[in-house]
């Protein structure tokens, strides 16, 4: 079993932080505006089952994973932000949703209401298997928020519903889901419930994918469909425990990763646990952006190859983004090795964040490393390049009311004895431990200011460890208890362990400075260029702050010294780094090429954290600029 | 009337050279593979017009222009290669073509066989008036090979119907090609015919295109078909004489500005021809890449905006090269500049000749500026990344023939009292101008050597004006007469008149060198790169022939002299050039991002000519790279 465990929300106070002002703004608005959408677009009406041949808003195979999503934020969210109107409406949702269930335990509108003849017959494409897993996932957190049991054992049904169809039963059929979800729903499900048999499933699906023959060739050829060349685009072209590679569908390799994860560390799976190490390796080492953004082509929104990271035709989805996110999580509090929450944080303040506009109501599909505008239809699908209110597909927009509302889980984990920070937020932590509660504040002005501390306010009375994690981008990084100074050169965790007292301080003090970043210089994209950095903050520019909106003409002077400022029109204290630069211009105006070298003429630079980018207008933007 | 008009094949007579072989291959192996596809796919047995509902090997909408730019490249280059057995194949070709002919002049196998109901009912998808527009250029072909009207006769006959179909009557339709074409064998056709009339049915088309109401607008909503936001994609989104940036499909622009050109020139349309060389500036000023490749994107095979030229991404079709070309070649020829010269020669050695392979049987559809393999798929349509034997749409192998043999045609222009030579291909030429014959020798080494030079072995007795382009490429040129220097700083044609006597001989000397090239910085892909050039061609180095086939970790010396070697596995003489280099890797091995910037280890360097990657089997390739 892990190591770790999330720290459970109930158990969380998020005070003001920069992220929890995230936290707020999905509570305020991003919840409600979704609910608004799928209440307009007919996401949530298809559960009453009514729509016939020829009305509008024929329910699509995903609607109920959206709409699903989003009540798993709303319940997440009343943990940490109770509200008894919205409680309410919740409960009138939650009994829709349960009402669509079928007498033997089915729920899928879709395949209830449009195509009741093809249940279970396009596990491939037909997203059935996912939208009940993000339905059980709801569920899980319906029960937590609520103590309830109604939804969680409507979705226990469903799933004992399940098991009895798919399994290495004679009669049972022997697939799995085209887009994975339900395997870490399973195991989620398994907990709240009590009942292990939903993590065998979860480890029936895992086991069962990609083994020959394969059953999506199968199933084309049931339904006549062409049978593709190969199945990576749903990571099923090779059995799981054989797969070494970050591949296809980058979203749907993040969710099989992560129930990969959690079956390996609940069946002490350590072969299946090596493979999650090496695909973590894989993209985190070979496939990952410097924003924590995956997927590098709109083509199957997928992984491509080792080192190819193109910023203009970036697909990096906000997503997959949140995926990477969830996995690192579950690697970090399995493994206990700080390098998965590294990558986690990395997603956090960059390629998850900047999918939502600080509106709450405006969204990126995509997450482009660069953009000019005017490409918009060439180098993505047409309209995810710019920041808009809904998509037809919209699993980013509903992601984010369930991603945001659980984030100070991702910040603190836990065992009997050990209490972990990963991402220091600002809260107030009330834990049952072995020994008795730990109550505990974490303080500062992560992820700016120059330190952080874990204030005791009260403590169990046996051992045990307080592990504070000192981030990478923290420069002469030095631990203090009770103000005095400990090892002079600290690793990845500041980690204390004995009989803690009310009072006690453990305290990471830091230089938070502008770091200059190189790729592999494989990176064709990033090779001879660099990327600044300040604490976990990509910084980005745009054209709003600058000379040109030309940004490839523009170099950054990394010999001049930056110089931090904050970001005009961006809330209150956002940082930006500003510094010398230099703008080239073509030597011989009117020749698109020319034996000269362009000319350069020097100005100044602003750069502002990747993850506000156009929240001030349609702007140009790069992440990546050559230097002098 | 034109300054210039191309030197007719007959007048010429290719002596060995780098182009000649070329011509040679395309005689040799093009002409003949291409024949036999035809064969093979059903592109020759449809114009028997026995193809019926259920049958194999369906007339495409676009096959008649397949065939038809064959059988041109057939008549062309039997005015080169006299040859009895292929002018008997070719005889049996024409006659079918012929026998396909309906009673009122109609030509086209797809609505004869297939949709006989549409006939001119979608002019902006169906291909239809492209496919007349190619038939008709073999005609004039065919007539200038043979003598024989007979081809010419029949494709008079369907300009005829056209014309009484398409016009500014009550009852025509106001219709254009939604693949320009006709428009400039219209005005060949006019030429070949001595009738006007279709000429100005070329000028009817143009002047017509993009009126409103939009003719494509109204046909999409006679057909039921949702109507695109925009016509931009077949140049028809506003009048042609209002477009100012090249817009749309590469191909169909650069035959709708060779059609513009024409008819500009047919009727002293000065307006036109303005409007002809905003286009050109457009495209070679900001939308061209260094290989004289056009279209910036896969989507709708388009130019995108200004200065987007992205190398892995480019779309650079071969059609559209071999379309600037024969744009630029109208351009020089109208204008007596040599600017149009130079992008046509740019073309020719790089972005055109590199959609060949040496086996005359291979062939890109799309020209990549960088390419990395594994990657195909996702950087353009599937297969087009790799040299192929064929496509289903195979525009570009039947393009190669009737553009090789019409090649030496593009090297030479002429008016009744000058001759000029603007790629100078070692060649005989004999020529009757207004004072008699001209017959004079082209000789040298070109593209390499360091001069060429035309010795007059026959003068007409008046005076007249010969023209020898000097290239922009060509280090500190210098001109003689007879073995004695000219104007010491010649500027970019050596032009004597006067009357001239056999034996007389002008020269142009020069040094070749190998250049260093910067692009306008505002193309993203090759800001703080440098492209490097040997004469006329764009080098380009392969994995094949360097110590990585990581591209992007390679940075050229520039402060270290190159040295000109000869590529290996290529045919004998091909230039290479040899240098320092420097191969970069990453500073902390297994992390893709750091603080620390990349080693570096000095190696060296192989660039060979862009025109011929891809010969010695699959390779990474790249043209544009970083210095130190």
């Amino acid at each position: 079993m892990s190591d770790f465990a999330p720290v459970p929300l109930k158990n969380i106070k998020l005070t003001d932080s920069f992220l929890a002002k995230w936290v707020n703004l999905n509570s305020e608005k991003v919840i409600p505006y979704n609910i608004q959408r799928c209440q307009e677009t007919g996401r949530i009406d298809a559960f009453k089952l009514v729509w016939k041949p020829g009305m509008p808003n024929m329910p699509h195979v995903f609607w109920d994973s959206d709409f699903a999503k989003v009540i798993e934020g709303m319940c997440l969210d009343l943990i940490s932000h109770p509200n008894k109107k919205r409680e309410a409406e919740l409960d009138k949702y939650v009994d829709l949703i349960i009402s669509a269930q079928q007498p033997d335990g089915y729920l899928n509108t879709h395949f209830t209401v449009v195509e009741p003849e093809k249940r279970w017959a396009h596990l491939g494409r037909a997203h059935e298997l996912y939208c009940a897993g993000h339905l059980m996932e709801a569920a899980v957190a319906h029960f937590q928020a609520t103590g309830s049991r109604k939804f969680l054992d409507c979705m226990c049904r469903y799933a004992d519903y399940i098991a009895t169809v798919f399994g290495p039963g004679k009669k049972q059929k022997k697939g799995y889901p085209g887009h994975e979800e339900i395997e870490l729903a399973l195991c989620k499900l398994a907990d709240a419930s009590g009942n292990k048999k939903y993590a065998k499933l979860a480890k029936y699906f895992i086991d069962q994918r990609g083994q020959k023959p394969n059953y999506f060739e199968e199933e084309c050829k049931q339904l006549g469909l062409s049978v593709p060349s190969s199945f990576a685009y749903v990571q099923a072209h090779i059995p799981g425990r054989e797969q070494k590679d970050a591949t296809g569908h980058a979203v749907r390799a993040m969710y099989l990763y992560s129930g990969m994860a959690e079956v390996a560390d609940r069946f002490g799976d350590d072969e299946l646990l090596e493979v999650c190490k090496t695909l973590f390796d894989s993209v985190a080492e070979r496939n990952m952006y410097i924003t924590g953004g995956v997927g590098s082509t709109e083509k199957g929104e997928a992984f491509t190859q080792d080192f190819h990271l193109p910023n203009a035709y970036a697909y990096a989805e906000s997503c997959a983004s949140i995926g990477l996110a969830l996995f690192a999580m579950r690697m970090g509090n399995i493994t206990g090795e700080t390098k998965y929450f590294e990558t986690m944080e990395r997603a956090v303040f960059n390629g998850i964040l900047s999918g939502l506009a600080l509106s709450g109501t405006e969204f990126f599909y995509e997450n482009k490393q660069e953009f000019t505008r005017g490409l918009e239809d060439v180098v993505s699908h047409t309209q995810y390049g710019k920041r808009q209110p809904w998509f037809n597909c919209s699993c980013c927009p509903t992601n984010f009311c369930r991603f945001l509302a659980q984030l100070p889980q991702l910040a603190f984990s836990y065992s009997e004895s050990a209490f972990c920070v990963n991402i220091p937020v600002n809260a107030k932590i009330d834990l049952p431990m072995a020994g008795g509660r730990l109550k505990a504040t974490i303080s500062g002005n992560y992820p700016l200011g120059n330190s952080y501390k874990l204030t005791i306010e009260e403590a169990p009375k046996s051992n045990v460890s307080i592990c504070l994690r000192i981030p990478s981008w923290a420069d002469n990084a030095a631990t203090f208890f009770n103000g005095k100074q400990q090892s002079s050169r600290p690793e990845s965790v500041f980690s204390a362990e004995g009989l803690f007292q009310k009072g006690d301080e453990l305290e990471v003090r830091y230089e938070l400075n502008p770091h200059v970043n190189y790729a592999d210089p494989r990176v064709s994209d990033a090779a001879g260029k660099v990327a600044l950095t300040y604490g976990p903050f990509v910084m980005a520019m745009e054209s709003t702050d600058n000379v040109t909106a030309d940004m490839s003409t523009l170099l950054i002077d990394t010999t001049k010294p930056f110089k931090m400022t904050t970001a005009k029109g961006l809330p209150k204290g956002t940082p930006a780094i500003k510094g010398a630069a230099y703008m080239e211009t073509a030597a011989e105006p009117g020749h698109l090429y020319s034996t000269k070298p362009p000319k350069r003429k020097a100005c100044t630079f602003t750069a502002i954290p990747y993850c506000l980018w156009q929240n001030r207008g349609e702007a140009n933007m790069a992440v990546w600029f050559r230097t002098v």
